[in-house]
């Protein structure tokens, strides 16, 4: 007897769908991609040369009616996220959406509804986030640790997700349309903050400050590049977060999780590979220079536990409704970093 | 011709007492002890063997009045630092006071008012906080490097002091008196902030948030055994402060300097010394576990610094201006961390 | 046009059977595994449950006669290799083949002149030693710069392979037919030592000690489970090995390449992956428990590159007459080990 | 009552005499350098300026008739080191004397017998050779852990000594005299190897191996800038040593004592202090650029445990006898490296 395959098809081949594609293509067993789609044409040249015996579409739409899918991995622009998604929710495929569902919490919400509301239709329909960090083995066995009590309850989570600096002027034009570095940027360290300290627990308050210290240019678009915030839930738990678009050595995402008889930290030491240099430097060592050097294996990981969840009916490894409480709470922070005030819950309180 | 000693007075014998009375009369070669007080007879004691040739006494101002001093070191408990300071600063002596000078900020501006005043008859009169993180070596490599501009401006200062947890109720007894975590605690993070951001800097906001995770007899005097906070200056700078009572390891003071084009980290890979261990528990090193452990080098050099200082007619190392700031950031931060409110000092900022 | 794909066959399906078979046709798009043979019950059971589509036999030469193919892996016991390997070339197919090609340097090297002799009729026949740290991406980061100078020239190369404790007696059954530890086990650092210092590079002499520590079982096979050794090479350079059967906490594999103006080092601070625990132990990383773990990404690359050199015509990856080199300096070493003797290879040096 | 403090006379004042004397006089308050002797006249000159109080005299026999000392610590040139140590054991005096005794171990022997001899004159009389990393906090605590056995039996010592490449051409001058790499820089490896493994345990063999990889000149003196050595001990254990004079980064003094069922390392990630950068050249820290960089906290505890055996009649920290054998190994190293023989100590051993 032949396994069956996940029909799978891509939404968007730019960087990341790109990878998507591969990742899918060639590095998952249990998955076939077998369509693609994009508006670029460039992006369907490339399809053409290196995703065999793949159908090309131009138009989104186009290959949900004609592909024969069961799946779909929208890594395509933010803006259309949301309404991709639930096109292919109403047709009962699974779905692997890149993050952010969408820049405004009311616009995710929406796809969860949908999703919950499709549930009755197709019980079996899987509908993801695709938060990468998730699928990293230190921070899963972090979580681990950290969830069967090893070090007793956590206290403090502390991260940071923070980019190399570019001079060519991305990030100003990229901010535009970002949602801003707190839903941007930080959204991996909000969604690992609920994973951590507890996905239905409640925010009593949250405050961010941040500046424009080296792209004056994202003060247009109420935005900046370097931000810390604080984040209070109640059960006496809080976290410590830090966003950067300017650092000079490389891609520094760490984390550490401060428990009562313990912490847990993740990457503190970043490196690139296990090379250490010994000159008239110093002792030293490379960075990863972008996140993707430092997260392949978890993207990869994550193609290989979707189609697993598809093909085998079990629960998706990350709970949509946490993803988008995670976008609600980034846009808070967001809005706290521009208007400078703390924004308390009580009553109306960001909840599960 | 001999070189003259510096004639030193230690007020107080505890902890902190017998170890600048032991490094002013045995590690510093330019100074001698020559008297001490305390009202403790099982410190006499201890001094009577330990302090060769120094003339006890059992009250702070007879020693005054009969000892020939030169310079005082004021390491009695913190509610008599200022009366002490003050006392000793009226008869034209060198002072250098334990931190923090009060934990009231007028208290402590009360002394530097007295010191300002005292200038005038005394040209030559050393008065400085004992902010020993100043004298240790990292540190003074990490500020010399960034001052000279090495990384572009300093963005964001990260710091924290975390004690180890200490079951005996220590903390709990100690927090009566203590001022809070952040006068107390978190008072020498403050401290680098103002040295490493810029001592004159104005601060816009800042903002606490704690919990009591495992020394929860703390809530009656108002304090907490974890705290983080945020502290925002003019001049699109900031900072991020974690403070604790909890830490399971040792001791973690750490530093972090963010700068334009670079960081500086300060002891991010704590460790006691040079020893590593392999085995089944993995590779593994231990922490300092206590304060002293981590900066007595720099206890020293602070003695042999203060006493060049006096001898030379040098500036002390340290503005007992900016000490006075340092408190009443920590006594603001302390604010906020009990009313939840967010500070802002538009008009009535923190200024020097 | 659909691309070809090499056809492959796996003869044997033990562990670094079982974990070819997976990562040639799960993880290597340009492969495909069309058979594979063991004459193992349960392993080929396992093949029949987990290559889905492949041929299964029990016999190797039938395998040969039947199955279409264009490449083997050879991955059956040592013993095997030499013979098995022979067989294919014959027959001009492309081999990998796991290390060691034979204990013996003369049965390892009759297979060199047979490949050599049989590109006369096969002139793009890819035969190859499966030595996987070449394709491990730290070692290749290593190599890369020491090779274009950016240290100047190579010093001193050392290098361990270092395994994990097991107290099953498995090492001592094991070395009845391993050809002795630095067969078994150093070979990997003599092949590096050849890459990094210069295959062609002549050797003057070399020397072993070692001790049965803590494996007496040992001495009856004449291997011990530590040994050292220093490998002196013509134009001023030499090597020291260590290989260890004894490890606590984990594998632990280092390099360390000693140049005239810096050194390079691989896994110096060896660690399983980005966690670092801080708990009453200190603070505390865990280590790969196998060499599995450790350079699981280069066999996939290992799979990878050598399907592209057959598929491209490319020259393989690592030269075969270094493989066989390597098997004679670990036969010496292994007989300086046991015999006391220093070897000098003046007049009758191991060459190239 | 007033304690005694030593009185020592300090023997030479070229770099480690000024550090000897200054720890003895301004960092040890037992003890009191009450005179020095140096032939050069500017080191008279430093100590006029620098030694308050203390006489100073040309010649070190005009030292010991005159001075009223307890002590001497001898820190002249090499050669005449076993000179003025067997001149000061004829008077009954303690002797700290600098490493090595002698560069010939015939000569560094009857150092010993004279001061056993002197012993039944002077039962209290205390000679120390100065092997500094005995005094060292980190490698005290791998000794302490390793000799109580917290790790099981010891099986291999590695350790190196790497000096900073120095391209004044110093190391060739000092050669001339030094007694070869492995007498001047590799016996405190010796030295430690002993301590770690048992001073009364016997070699078995030893061989070296070197070459003149950046000093050229040095093989006039038959001396090699790199060099690494096996050593084989009776009782299944063994040791690995490495010494050079090219190091890139600065001074890496690291050693490894690998257990049965764990091991200790003792500097293996060499770090100047608690610095590190993260900026466009990776993340880095700085290594000490000498050794007295790395080990000044040993020499003074070093001054200050001297001082107090002597004064309290209690047991030098390092055996006479100890030293001595590890002049003897150094000189049978060097032969090794030089003849390129192996040497066996059967019969002839290399005992205690």
């Amino acid at each position: 007897m032949v396994a069956q395959k996940l029909r799978v098809g891509i939404a968007g081949l730019g960087r990341m769908g790109k990878r998507h594609a591969i990742n899918f293509h060639e590095l998952t067993a249990r998955a076939n991609v077998v369509a693609a789609s994009t508006p670029d044409y460039n992006e369907r040249q490339w399809a053409a040369e290196n995703l065999q015996g793949v159908q090309i579409f131009q138009d989104y739409d186009e290959m949900l009616e004609k592909a024969d899918l069961e799946a779909v991995v929208i890594a395509s622009v933010t803006a259309v996220h949301a309404e991709q998604a639930l096109k292919a929710i109403k047709r009962g495929l699974h779905v692997l959406c890149e993050k952010p569902l969408s820049i405004d919490a009311e616009v995710a919400q929406s796809v969860v509804s949908a999703y919950e509301q499709s549930l009755k239709t197709y019980p079996q329909q899987k509908v993801m986030c695709a938060f990468s960090r998730r699928f990293d083995a230190s921070y899963r066995e972090a979580h681990e640790r950290v969830n069967k009590g090893e070090f007793g309850s956590p206290v403090l989570f502390r991260s940071q997700t923070a980019d190399l600096y570019d001079s060519s002027g991305f990030f100003v034009e990229y901010a535009k349309t970002s949602g801003g570095i707190f839903v941007d940027c930080s959204i991996h360290d909000i969604d690992l903050m609920l994973w951590f300290l507890g996905e239905n627990r409640n925010i009593k308050s949250l405050q961010a400050v941040g500046v424009c210290a080296v792209h004056p240019g994202l003060e247009a678009t109420n935005d900046r590049d370097n931000a810390i915030a604080t984040v209070e839930f109640e059960g006496g738990k809080m976290a410590a977060l830090y966003c950067s678009r300017m650092m000079a050595a490389g891609q520094e995402d760490t984390s550490e999780i401060i428990c009562e008889k313990g912490s847990v930290r993740v990457n503190m030491q970043v490196r690139k590979n296990h090379v250490e240099i010994h000159d008239s430097q110093g002792a030293r060592r490379e960075l990863p220079q972008h996140y993707y050097e430092r997260f392949r294996e978890a993207f990869i990981t994550e193609a290989y536990e979707f189609t697993a969840c598809c093909l085998d009916n079990t629960p998706p490894p990350i709970s949509l409704r946490s993803s988008v409480k995670a976008v609600s709470i980034g846009q808070a922070l967001q809005r706290s970093l521009i208007t400078g005030e703390k924004i308390y819950f009580d009553g109306r309180t960001i909840k599960n």
